[in-house]
């Protein structure tokens, strides 16, 4: 049956020029010593993307997933390689490698969930000592800060625009949807499992609204140097957080650009804004 | 894991208007004797849809999935349910049942596809004859023309139009994305397998782009009464039918939508072609 | 050298359906007893529309200009009637009436400005007593809160506000752009002029943003019954004020749209606005 | 009362990062030899444009009017000012000087319409050699054909591909809108005036769509080094040449884009075409 689309498509190749945009989505792995245990990550690779070929480097983006998702969250439920296919073939986008690491496992109970190192889970560190140094090297990546951006989803936005703001020399742009930036208390009591409770105190700790509006001018002037864009909908629960982040921005006189469009914590919303995310990055790389 | 993200949810409830949209997806068959077997389909029932409340009726959209895709390739790979819950929440598409039939049946070595009749296997006539009048019946349906309508792709695309021009007393709307509008000449011999052949014969003898052509002022005069809307990516392999079917629309002053965005035969512009079609048939319903 | 275009124009009549679109922009004023003058207006008349013809009736939308500008500005700089026209023409916007008072006079020195009572220029007694039976008398329109709906800019952004929140009565839908909804302190002395003296102190007695928390739940109930909608780029130096009483409807269940999209106080983000108003406030009328 | 609106802007200072963006629009003019009297134009200069400063210089967007226009039509009705100030300051369009020529003087009657060649009104010509080496000698413009961009509507549509066609070596990008593409038939008797007859002559004679068809490979691969874009209403009179443009482009495997949005021959159409326009030639630069 599909024979018959094939052929449609072969008769195609006579009336058309070629739009074939041959990317590709690499499953990969790391072992890593800092968490005791083999890290789980995709990888999109634009089209003519040549592993062989050293000398052509790609600009790179980090794409985080958010609270109960993994690796494969982006593609599977954000259906992100069309999106970038099409951009990229237009040059909306630029060509980039689009790297999508994991936050925890699943199979092991303990303390292992987010971005942020908690009692013998230290993610972050396994982000910046062992997984960005050995994706870069692994993959054609132009390894410095003006080819480098983060984006994420809920979770995964609070991951983004913290790492940007604590790693202000490795990144030049990050784009925050949905974005988990502040938990106001401490969670008092723990949670029915530790995890939660490891998770949540983690965002409580290293809040990036707090940490913003306690900034000094010497700290605003470091972040004005990262371009930050902040999406989230009109109906998500995270939003207040998001509006209080942006306006916090201004007053400190650091760029940033906000849109709030309908919607709610759903994967539609994320999936419409990387036509506006990725073109975004690729206007900072390189600047 | 999931739990610490519940508790968000349940927090969220005292922070923001209601947003459930409490839609369903139902997986359904009907056991056809014109076909000589069971045929599955899916139904989209919208927030408050109560099968027992039978005062409350829906309008009623049929949506055709492609050559190579079943009744689940809306759901899956257009993740339809989203866009529909967004739409229907914010009032840009109006409440509606969406029934997603099955064009042919993956088990079954024969004549099996298309949308239309082929030897032993009369697919229109169980659509209009069984499907039709039995879906109908079991959902809270209007059953009148001015309340029911037909989108599609592709293949679908071209059920579509091709079922709106023969049924034009049945539907007030017709949305085709990227249609097999057209099928020049007849297939000399026959393809690898008879379904194949089948498939691309019947194109041929009811291409819906000669029917148009030699329509005369009376049957232009007939799908006047219907809407209909073409929108077709500007590098799919079917762009040239769907030019030249809308042209000849515009020859025969029956009035029609043409929409020309970037892109190919592939899921991201029938993914983003809800977001305009679902609203189109809207408007339609109860002209 | 314009014939040349009418020539094809003319060409153009056999090969597509009819598109001319005979909307009228009228230019009308009346004699206010309150304010001892005439004051002035323009009425956008949809395709259709005649005057004759009593027993069809059309929704209407009173759309109101900013601080420095008058009944003109939503034509001149705007180009409302090329949007409307398009919307309407495609369905996407209902057919209605719309409206575009004038706020003041320039040529009255005094305290003429804004949409509220001042000292001797009892606006809004003349909008509510003289300005809307005389108007809707006049023209073809449905005298009902269900199908009268508000909209503006600016200082006319919080008209709108302020004109839905004290005459929940009279109107149905509320969209406000770029909105003047909060001045936090009375202006302790007088300003150069008397005008602006009044007109921000206006604001500031009126203010729908202290309205809004200071409202109890029967007064949240009765604002429940209207849609509302705010809509204010991100640049804007109005933001703070949208962006706090959108959450303070949320905090108060009152169902609201807010949308930020990229811009500042400018009229390409108002123009741009009339493709999301429209489509609203049409799908308002009648509910 | 203006003063009101100017203190609040003065607030604003202290609320937001600067989001001036201090443009220019230029009215300029040319004594032409050739053309025998002056010829005036329009210059946009972006935020930062320094005169003074040699050494750093703009790409250039030549933009045309249409039959019926003059220079003025773009800033006067297409309110293109706004748009570019909005996309430059976001980063989706570079900074650009953008030319609006003339093409016609409404006071001579004559043989003096169009972007071609005439009896006695050389305006190819003068265009070639006379203005754009004028212009950008007197502005800072990178005089390359990498950083040189057309576009136009209408009858400028036509001028933009037609000049690209021609002057290969001279464009790297050409975006037309609307565009009139062809005249199937020399026009057999002079029109009213010969303004109408020769203008319409020229777009025979050179018909763009003609010399496409009639192309060999050597001349389409010239082409293919230009990147071109098509936009056109879908109930324009003039879709038709567009489609055939397109389809004729993609039969000699020439890449092109090509959009078809709601709308007909109008300024709206145009206005929103800039938003896709500006960021495409603003990609096209530099390559």
């Amino acid at each position: 049956m599909k024979n018959c689309l094939k052929i449609l498509f072969v008769l195609s190749v006579f009336l058309l020029p070629a739009n074939a945009f041959a990317s590709k989505i690499v499953k990969d792995s790391i072992t890593s010593r800092i968490l005791g245990c083999d890290m789980p990550f995709l990888v999109y690779l634009p089209d003519g993307f040549n592993p062989e070929d050293k000398t052509v480097k790609y600009p790179v983006l980090y794409l985080l997933h958010g609270l109960s998702d993994d690796c494969f969250a982006w593609t599977r439920k954000g259906t992100m390689r069309e999106v970038a296919d099409r951009l990229m073939r237009s040059g909306e986008s630029r060509k980039m490698v689009i790297v999508m690491p994991q936050a925890g496992t699943s199979d092991i109970v303990g303390t292992n969930c987010g971005y942020f190192n908690v009692p013998d889970w230290n993610y972050e560190d396994f982000f910046f000592k062992e997984f960005m140094p050995a994706v870069e090297a692994k993959y054609n990546v132009q390894s410095d800060r003006r080819h480098r951006a983060l984006s994420g989803l809920s979770m995964g936005g609070g991951g983004t625009v913290s790492y940007a703001q604590r790693h202000t020399n490795l990144f030049c742009a990050a784009y925050a949807m949905s974005a988990w930036l502040d938990e106001p208390e401490s969670p008092r009591e723990k949670y029915r499992s530790d995890k939660e409770f490891y998770t949540r105190n983690s965002v409580f700790e290293l809040s990036p609204l707090r940490l913003l509006r306690n900034a000094d001018e010497k700290q605003a002037e470091e972040w004005r140097s990262v371009r930050w864009f902040l999406d989230c909908g009109d109906d998500d629960f995270l939003l207040q957080c998001n509006l209080d982040f942006y306006m916090a921005m201004r007053e400190k006189h650091i760029p940033a650009e906000l849109r709030v469009r309908d919607g709610w914590h759903f994967w539609d919303y994320w999936h419409t804004a990387l036509y506006t995310m990725l073109p975004f990055v690729s206007r900072c790389f390189g600047e």
